[in-house]
């Protein structure tokens, strides 16, 4: 499955949430990542997100198409996602 | 088509980003917006937002799905967008 995750979360959490999900998808943006996740990968990211996360304040969106091909993204102003992999 | 729109742009444009961004689309986040909208109101919004940001600096990212059933949509902890409706 295909997955854009965007979260919101206490200024003292992001750094966390922010290295996990650096370990399974591609930083897009500020407080979103992309990728290709498998289902075991995708319960493992909510189960560890949820270890970090206040789940009374923060929130954390997970948007899933079965497959990229169903998405089309565009990009206004800069991509980030080149200046990362430069990075 | 149903587009999720995230934005990274200098703190001095995000509230011209967003209030623009309002006028057509659901808060849901942050700086995440989703919701429904025809070709012609795309093709507004990229204008609008490209007459706001500096190209240069900022960033936004367009998520667009033929049809809103591609896309499954999970939140972990708060969902921001019942807290907007109630406001």
């Amino acid at each position: 499955m295909y997955a854009i995750i965007v979260y919101d979360v206490g200024e003292e959490r992001v750094s966390r949430v922010c290295k996990y999900l650096r370990r399974f998808l591609n930083w897009v943006q500020n407080s979103a990542f992309e990728g290709e996740l498998s289902a075991g990968q995708m319960e493992r990211i909510k189960a560890g997100l949820g270890d970090i996360i206040e789940t009374e304040e923060d929130s954390i969106y997970f948007y899933v198409a079965r497959d990229k091909k169903w998405l089309k993204k565009e990009v206004l102003g800069q991509d980030k996602n080149l200046m990362d992999s430069i990075l």
